[in-house]
């Protein structure tokens, strides 16, 4: 419990938010919001948004608000706690500055297709393409990936960036662009459809420039993040 | 990023940490790990061991030398980050004390049948039939509380709270005192045994009372969190 004369610390919350972009070959691309910090420390490199966090307010209420200053809410498909980012000398001291500053980092997630207009100073990135990140925002950014890799791996969290119809090719897509690998479409319809994640809208998408056969439109059940296959056997006897 | 002159917060830590007791009929039960408040606020009522963070120290590091005060932490078997509790409200202002505090929450593990000497305020007690909890650590107790029952139903992370070496009948108590319903140990030697969680030690376990068939002893295969399950088909080309 609390001390009286304990150390306070500055807090401020900082969201790792991805979305679906295409890369110079059309291939889908991960992309994170960043910004552009204009003053000390690090000015002119890349940053995480966010901020301190007010009197009044929680830090789920606080990271809603200053997101809000950089992207429409309502293009936010999923926000959740990241974890607690507190090394010592995160944030430099400095005249006028508290000696230490502890984040909140969260992830968030925009689905593809989604293109909310943006401040000057910010710009979606390719995250396997970064240059120099201001502080620790890089790490927050990099543990926000092994989170996101690992819940589409054993969720439907695939649904916060899938746009809300979609060809199995174009999901594929958008797996291969979060881990990094190539993922068999007919996989995912197996093992998403199977266990009742995705379901076909009954249509068809347009043909692409390449022609071939007209490929089925799907959708997510659901936009409530679940765990994918939990042991049945775990389950309460029903 | 952070302002000058921003608002500064007290930090604080707490753990809710399990292990597996006995009930009165010798069933397995759920146990948290608490300490009698001896001052104002709520003196009198359990809390969840931790307190502030100081300079010079993480969020974590403060965990565990907070938590070492209470227990042996080699009897720790797992202890992760669950989220942090900011509501603005959470704990009193008074006298000499910041206007506020900001919690990280930590979920931790202690095997079966590790019984560390505790301090005189200190004790384990039943989950399902806590009194009255000390400020808002009993919403802590039952969040952290979700996420092993989450966990454990898709990683294997019930290592964290089995004994080096269990029978299957034993393994299920362990996931019911978690879980809160009947699990068939069967079911688990299938689910967990199929996917190398668990492995035969070569011997069997000492008769008990009731008499019957020597049962076979288990153990764990590792003691690394690991997802049981995810999709084969989601994982890179081998």
């Amino acid at each position: 419990m609390t001390e009286q004369g304990a150390t306070t610390f500055q807090h401020e919350v900082l969201a790792a938010v991805f979305t679906i972009g295409r890369d110079l070959h059309g291939f889908a691309s991960l992309k994170v919001l960043l910004w552009q910090r204009a003053q000390w420390p690090d000015a002119g490199r890349w940053a995480l948004p966010g901020g301190a966090v007010r009197l009044d307010e929680t830090v789920d209420d606080s990271m809603s608000r200053q997101l809000a200053e950089k992207v429409d809410l309502a293009g936010v498909s999923h926000l959740e706690q990241l974890g607690v980012f507190s090394a010592p000398d995160r944030v430099p001291a400095g005249p006028g500055r508290p000696a230490r500053v502890i984040a909140t980092g969260f992830l968030g997630l925009v689905p593809s297709g989604v293109t909310p207009s943006l401040p000057e100073d910010t710009d979606w990135e390719t995250v396997d393409r970064l240059s120099p990140i201001a502080l620790d925002h890089g790490r927050i950014i990099d543990r926000a990936h092994d989170r996101l890799r690992a819940k589409v791996s054993y969720t439907n969290l695939a649904f916060g960036l899938a746009p809300a119809e979609f060809t199995l090719a174009e999901l594929a897509g958008i797996y291969r662009a979060v881990l990094g690998h190539d993922i068999d479409p007919s996989n995912l319809q197996r093992v998403l459809g199977r266990r009742g994640m995705i379901e076909t809208v009954g249509r068809t998408a347009p043909p692409g420039a390449s022609g071939g056969r007209p490929a089925a439109l799907y959708r997510f059940t659901t936009a409530d993040l679940t765990v994918t296959d939990p042991f049945a056997a775990f389950r309460p006897p029903s």
